[in-house]
């Protein structure tokens, strides 16, 4: 018995490159007391990762190269020291692109069998999470009011949007193909969705959003934050998620001309957040999205890719924006 | 009797010039029912009436030329037709760069004569309201955080820094000269004020702030809201009040790297206001100014050019940095 593992053998010095991981076996790891043993069945992959690979430290630190690749899983225990998390248990637990994790016991959550692995890594985890609260404590959006989502297709957009429509908003989606903009209208209900890919990005923009823009979830930074920024409605709320659009390159662009003049003409309330900082509120988060859920009113998005050995490629192809909603991959 | 006006002749194409201005003569106007004319006595000259020069709207409208140029006065009534507003009464009124002014009584706010005309333009105008409202109603500094202001000497600036003083806060200014950084510690009491034209600008930013900035008063963008956002904390606020580095040019320079990427990672909200949102509550921020005045916690700078012939030479060279405080041009 083996543990793969997927290391970060050097750090990207433009586009992530296959060639920036290497995949090692080495035997399973022991455990010592107060240890538990975790085999990986789920990881997921998200976008913000790719931050912690840039020079400059993220709010991750400084990046490290030699180490396993970091990712969230939901994992098996195979061996346990500890009564509370017993062999057999179902977790979730900050394994990383692996086939074993070893983690002191307050490093898991036991979750319930009654879910799909994914939902544990997608609505249920960082993600949903982040539409939650990035929308709801940060945007503070009023019914009637219009909300635009950039990455509305991934696996925090196309939450946040649903979200905005359940709570009476005109939803309007900024995606990177019109195939995935169709599906977010036809499929979860978006009163439109914009291709950012476009010649006429901005007049469509414009056109999808006939009384301006009240909330703005940007996950990407950039061009498309520049575009909304001319959207935006006096007293407007930029949600500052994500940068993906300045991630995967060694080359940021400067910030968006308007900042700050348009924010003082408008007076626009741009704020960052990090879901960690809602730790406290998690539990009721994650009641109300199952809620949704069961009441049908909130679809969950997830891209399934097979295989650990498959997840270099399912990361340099999410960056691409490669995928619809949460990216996993299926280990064990 | 003449009346003496100040046109804008044409729009500035690059930095403002004085022959953007034309000087004429006309008759002092006539007055109807329910009007009041006014015989201007000093007006107030801010970097913020650059911005409604540009070439694209700001907040103010699009730009107009041909007519005179606008600017708060104090004004003595001339003649009234209003009871109310008598002849011989002082007021604050929306004058503009010229002898004589009509207004509908609306338009006035009759003042007291125990304070110079001056406080009426700057600490208890917008000058003065627009530190008030903007540090402690957007930025809300707490005792012992560090706040750090920019155009630290001039009008707004140095009444943040003494009202963030008073708040308990350690306050840093960053000013255009090493005169103005030295009165701005020796005569207001900064806990320290750096010269932004300095080489090593950057590095005597950062020792002044050992602690970081909690709390940064932007009222210039450009490079220096790019240092500060360096040094915010977690948690940071940036009031985004003004963008003077961006006024005078037809080229505004990018927004700062770091946007959205470090409001991210640092959950910082920046957020622009406009003192007129607060309208509602002048009059109690005004007592309190007045209080802080006779209580000599609040020294108000005032800089003053004699001659409605020499606003436009005025309103050039506080572009350049010329002012300490609020600069007023005494008219008659």
């Amino acid at each position: 018995m083996k543990n793969r593992r997927i290391l970060i053998d050097e750090l990207p010095s433009g586009k992530l490159e296959l060639s920036n991981y290497r995949l090692v076996e080495e035997s399973v790891p022991e455990i010592e007391e107060g240890q538990v043993l975790c085999r990986t069945l789920a990881l997921t992959i998200g976008a913000g990762t790719r931050a912690g690979l840039q020079g400059s430290a993220s709010y991750a630190g400084a990046p490290q190269t030699g180490i396993v690749m970091n990712g969230t899983t939901v994992s098996r225990v195979a061996r346990s020291t500890v009564a509370e998390v017993p062999e057999g248990a179902l977790v979730v637990c900050p394994g990383g692109w692996q086939d074993y994790s070893v983690h002191e016991a307050s490093a898991l959550s036991v979750v319930d069998e009654s879910l799909d692995p994914a939902d544990y890594l997608g609505v249920l985890g960082t993600n949903g999470l982040t539409a939650y609260f990035g929308l709801l404590h940060v945007g503070r959006p009023q019914a009637g009011e219009t909300v635009l989502v950039s990455a509305a297709a991934g696996s925090v957009g196309h939450l946040v949007g649903q979200i905005a429509s359940i709570e009476g908003c005109r939803v309007v989606g900024v995606a990177g193909s019109d195939d995935k903009c169709r599906r977010l209208v036809e499929a979860l209900g978006f009163d439109a969705a914009v291709n950012y890919k476009s010649d006429d990005f901005r007049a469509q923009a414009k056109a999808a959003c006939p009384d301006g823009v009240d909330v703005y979830f940007d996950n990407t930074g950039g061009e498309i934050l520049g575009t909304a920024l001319r959207l935006m409605n006096v007293g407007g709320r930029i949600v500052c998620c994500g940068v993906v659009s300045q991630y995967d390159t060694a080359n940021p662009s400067p910030g968006p001309r308007g900042v700050p003049g348009l924010l003082v003409n408008k007076r626009i309330r741009m704020e960052g957040f990090l879901v960690f900082d809602f730790a406290d509120s998690y539990s009721d988060a994650r009641a109300q999205l199952h809620r949704w859920m069961d009441e049908d009113r909130l679809t969950v998005w997830v891209d399934e890719v097979e295989g650990l050995e498959n997840a270099p490629a399912a990361f340099v192809d999410l960056l691409a924006g490669g995928n619809v909603g949460t990216r996993i991959v299926r280990v064990g």
